[in-house]
């Protein structure tokens, strides 16, 4: 059983598995999250950009997290991910995943709008916190400027640190920018700072921060939790250049789909391919080559993957 | 009485009132729109980018919309923004926007994944239309790269009017590129285009366009009415005149905060100088170096406005 205490280690952002229909498939998803459990991983990060969360309705998203939690799992051991592009519905599903239990809410800013003021970000949040109204909340302030285009400058990290310090438990930096991470880790040691890229961890940790939240934690767990346990330097490195290979690997196709044809490929479940628009998922000689450069470069996942027990 | 014919002409991307509470104000959003209507505006479109339309929540926005018909505004006179990051969202709302009987409905692609494809952009779409399911539905789509950042490619245009040719009605063109512009306009001559950016009304009808939706059109109604109208070359050039320097004059200001402020001048009601975030209003230093930059140039808009009769 989890203790009662801030999310740290290994937290995998879940892929998103769809039904024939298209519509969420939430027993692959309880399923899933349970293998993954059990392949030593600490904690879900649900719907977030990994898993497509922006792309699946309100209700959707709230119906989903209902549904993993009467399937058994934990929501001590979730994040879930409730930014909107309006703040009204933000706020709703921030509220959701308090009287849930949650982890947490790794919420974004709003990401419609560009050249948003750091005042405005701010004030964002604020509203959402304030909208929420509940003491419960754990706020992790999900930074992804590659995707929103909206980054979440430090001044106003810090700001909303000392207006609302009980709530604002952390930072996903999702930037892949070793020194956005480090300047966030010096600035902020009060905070449990997440990085999104999984190369960066081990000096993330190193640097005070909490651990990672990444989605090659749904291909490859145990080698994201060998890395972050590793005792010595060599075994580091021996991790580490596992997963340099497969993002380097990975840099070649588009993100998500690649994810979901490789976890077709682990679980021998081709259900796993759906993605939803405005994603596409790969076709058969892209998934062919990938599947093909992950076995040439020894990264065969079947023996590593949460399947693998 | 508006006859049922396709949009064109001057159609205003209206400003979104807030009251004190921060929800959608659509007693004023009524009696703005019968004002505009008065001045000579030939239909609306609700809750587009000018009109914050993302950050309402789906249900401000259906409730919006019923509010406003029930107010006396002719649905056949409305483009619905009905565009969502996730697709349910979007169908529901266009649904909806066809069961009121408006004009149309004006629909972002899915805006939060970036450098999605061309065949993802198009599946989007087939998958709205085939989602609302009804014949009665005349999209218009909507093009804001700069914003959205996710372009909608003449390619997928084409493939969209091919397979759909009784739904797709029209493009709302808001890049502000001439070259853009005309480029769509020679390209798809049965579809009705809209510039997004008022100088270049003129060059777009001389090209076949339909008309401007176009957010100026909420303080300066007249003008555009007689820039649309003109009867000849030199009043065209007198009107554009105009325009031209009260977009030079708005570059230097948070565009739709700047609106609203003038707005709020024109009406002399401060109310509609709320935005909601994560936009900011102007500050009233702002405000006033706005509202004197417009005297100074002979850009007055209580002498043009909607509110002037």
């Amino acid at each position: 059983m989890t203790e009662v205490r801030p999310p740290r280690g290994i937290w995998c952002a879940t892929l998103t598995p769809q039904d024939a229909r298209g519509a969420i498939d939430t027993r692959r998803l309880a399923a899933h999250v349970k293998r993954l459990f059990a392949a030593g991983v600490d904690g879900i990060a649900l719907f977030g950009t990994t898993g497509e969360g922006q792309s699946f309705a309100l209700r959707e998203r709230r119906d989903g997290l209902d549904a993993l939690i009467a399937a058994g799992i934990d929501p001590r051991r979730v994040l879930a991910g409730t930014g909107c592009a309006a703040l009204p519905e933000t706020i709703e599903l921030t509220r959701h995943a308090v009287a849930c239990g949650c982890a947490g809410a790794l919420v974004l800013p709003p990401f419609f709008f560009k050249a948003v003021s750091d005042e405005g970000v701010y004030a964002s949040y604020a509203r959402i916190v304030e909208g929420v109204g509940d003491d419960r909340l754990r706020l992790y302030l999900y930074h992804i400027p590659q995707v929103t285009a909206v980054p979440i400058s430090a001044g106003v990290i810090e700001r909303l640190a000392a207006a609302f310090p009980a709530v604002v438990a952390g930072i996903k930096d999702s930037s892949c920018d070793l020194d956005h991470e480090q300047a966030l880790l010096r600035r902020f040691p009060r905070l449990d700072i997440f990085v999104g890229f999984e190369p960066h961890l081990p000096a993330a940790v190193a640097a005070g921060g909490a651990g990672t939240i990444c989605g090659i934690a749904n291909l490859y767990p145990r080698a994201l939790r060998r890395l972050f346990d590793a005792a010595n330097e060599a075994a580091r490195r021996a991790e580490l250049d596992r997963i340099g290979r497969l993002v380097a690997l990975l840099d070649g196709y588009s993100l998500f789909p690649a994810f979901k044809a490789i976890q077709a490929s682990i679980t021998g479940d081709e259900g796993w391919l759906a993605v939803r628009e405005p994603l596409v998922a790969l076709d058969a000689g892209a998934t062919q080559s990938l599947l093909a450069g992950l076995a040439a470069t020894g990264l065969d996942p079947a023996r590593d993957s949460a399947s693998a027990d």
